[in-house]
């Protein structure tokens, strides 16, 4: 399989985190692809018409786009274990995936606007309505730190990946200062997991 | 169940459609939410840190969020027929879907920036870079035009509804007219199934 790349995405990193894992990192190559929203690369195009990152291709020659469609995949390939098959297990896990990805899709909006788009185009409203689904995200987290414990999940994964990058790329200040309890267990993970702390951005 | 509700976005249509081809949508309460990106609206967040919808609360009291995990819970609910199990046919259909969603979250970006933020503050690199994500997307359908035949999947509700979504807010204007195979066969979906009939944005 070859995997579009680039250690900084969090979404990538979670693909990589779910590869290792399941096992499978040692099928995966890695195609280093740079992305920037106001510029179209055509050669990720070829594999992603949304010129996104991660993108999968499959050995079967399929391309797959969109983090939770690949790491199903991946799942799929590498037992089942990350995923659960049915029930509230299931849900709960990918309902935390989807949270957890939706915070780090609003930080990097606040990120390209406040790192890419030009100083004088910046919209003020803009910054604090993505920022407030931010903080609303991690706040939830925080509430639910129960379901942070039990066996590793895809949820678990993109929690991590999302607090990981929004502190490397220091778009809410403060952010762990409010949610002690989310933060100890991501610090934990990446002390405890290789998967994890062997993907840390940096 | 509750859904969190607009007549005009996406991805809600594409719950709907998903709901009433599984004979669900009798057992779906919709309750209308609107959403602005800029301004936080504190009763979505009760069901959705991320203020976006669709989400839809379960009858056990989870808060599922994002439509594509949503569309999952559904068809476990309704026999499993819009999303194959496994093989091919899975990997297929939940690509098509995350195409069609990356094209309606590419669009709607270009409307929040043309329609939303102040006119001063537009970034013509930003909307430029977003249009060549939708145009892309919808070259891509065109060409896999092969792959919109068969049993009906999640696929082929996501890319309907992404592409009706389009003309209905004038994105992309003449995007039908260099994807023919593409418009004919979503024209053909609305007139012939009441489920995308019945939700058409207006």
């Amino acid at each position: 399989m070859k995997l579009l790349y680039s250690p900084l995405s969090p979404f990538v990193r979670k693909v990589m985190i779910v590869a290792k894992e399941l096992g499978l990192d040692g099928r995966i190559e890695t195609v280093p692809a740079a992305t920037n929203p106001s510029v179209p690369n055509p050669e990720i195009a070829k594999h992603n018409p949304l010129m996104k990152i991660p993108a999968l291709v499959t050995d079967e020659g399929i391309d797959l786009v969109e983090s939770k469609v690949i790491v199903q995949y991946l799942d799929s390939l590498g037992g089942n274990k990350l995923i659960p098959a049915a029930g509230k297990a299931r849900w709960k896990a990918l309902r935390m995936e989807a949270i957890a990805d939706g915070l780090a899709d609003a930080g990097i909006l606040v990120r390209y606007e406040l790192a890419m788009r030009p100083a004088a185009l910046q919209w003020k409203e803009w910054i604090s309505g993505q920022l407030a689904k931010v903080g609303n995200a991690l706040d939830q987290l925080e509430r639910e730190a129960s379901d942070l414990e039990g066996p590793l999940n895809v949820g678990h994964v993109a929690v991590v990946c999302a607090c990981n990058w929004l502190e490397f790329r220091n778009v809410l200040p403060d952010a762990r200062k409010t949610r002690p309890k989310l933060f100890a267990w991501v610090d934990r993970m990446n002390k405890e997991r290789p998967s994890f702390g062997s993907t840390m951005p940096k």
